[in-house]
């Protein structure tokens, strides 16, 4: 049976390209938190343009798109900001069963099929599968406990780790 | 060339299952920011629970999963909280181009493999492919402008338009 007809699996498409200022992991931005503004652009594919419509009234969106040089799965790792190794599940590392990244990032105009966003943490020629709309009543949530990360330190971009 | 050596495509795997209390779309809650409380576990496949560890720390997570039951994807679409066609990507609808969800839930308890989750807002069932810790340094930013929905209605629960 092929991948894409077993159902245990999902076969999805590269919509567009996040470009970046970032070519390796080292010196990348760990989150778009902290990427202190870093500019880039996603390029959707022609055939997606029309969905992108409605979007500019947006300040912020999701990027969802795949971690394409994350080459090793482990569900034991040590995260940017600790020393110890966690669950992959209770981090925001790349090298995950599923390499799917989620970035909110700053939509600051788009030209035709063009977005101009920035604070991007994604390394330069990301293939990007989803864009949705970033909404506080949806994506703010209160809480008190972030586990390991309470005691954590504040690094704030990736070294070479998960290559 | 088969769809998983396609560099444009990404083929994921089902690392679980998400149970909830919702059988058909209509009914379902839009987002788990208005879902009550609804109660639901998730099942992850015992290869990937070792990657557990540590998410117990955390009040809530992302689960990121499959709209398994949405079959058509459309790049117009009136959403939920509209009588206008959006561009799908301007919306939180299942009939995207890659029907992939993301729902911050709150985590109740972990047993083995299994979390104990409320606020779901997903069809029971739901093939899972990543989970993350959420974290508001990285998730919560302040917003101005939320286009379409800033004049939106406030509906909370789904109908059956998207099936």
């Amino acid at each position: 049976m092929s991948a894409s007809n077993d159902p245990s699996t999902s076969t999805f498409e590269q919509i567009g390209v996040i470009y970046t200022p970032f070519t390796e992991t080292a010196g990348t931005p760990i989150q778009a938190a902290v990427a202190g503004g870093a500019e880039g652009r996603v390029e959707v594919f022609e055939p997606f343009a029309e969905g992108l419509k409605d979007l500019d009234g947006f300040d912020r969106i999701w990027l969802i798109y795949r971690f394409d040089r994350s080459r090793t799965t482990r569900l034991l790792v040590t995260p940017f900001r600790d020393n110890v190794r966690r669950g992959v599940f209770s981090t925001r590392a790349p090298c995950r069963p599923n390499p799917i990244g989620i970035s909110a990032v700053r939509l600051v105009g788009v030209d035709d099929n063009v977005l101009h966003v920035r604070d991007v943490d994604m390394l330069d020629g990301t293939p990007v599968l989803d864009i949705k709309p970033y909404v506080p009543e949806f994506d703010h949530f209160a809480v008190n406990r972030i586990g390991w990360l309470d005691q954590s330190d504040k690094r704030t971009v990736a070294d070479s780790r998960f290559r």
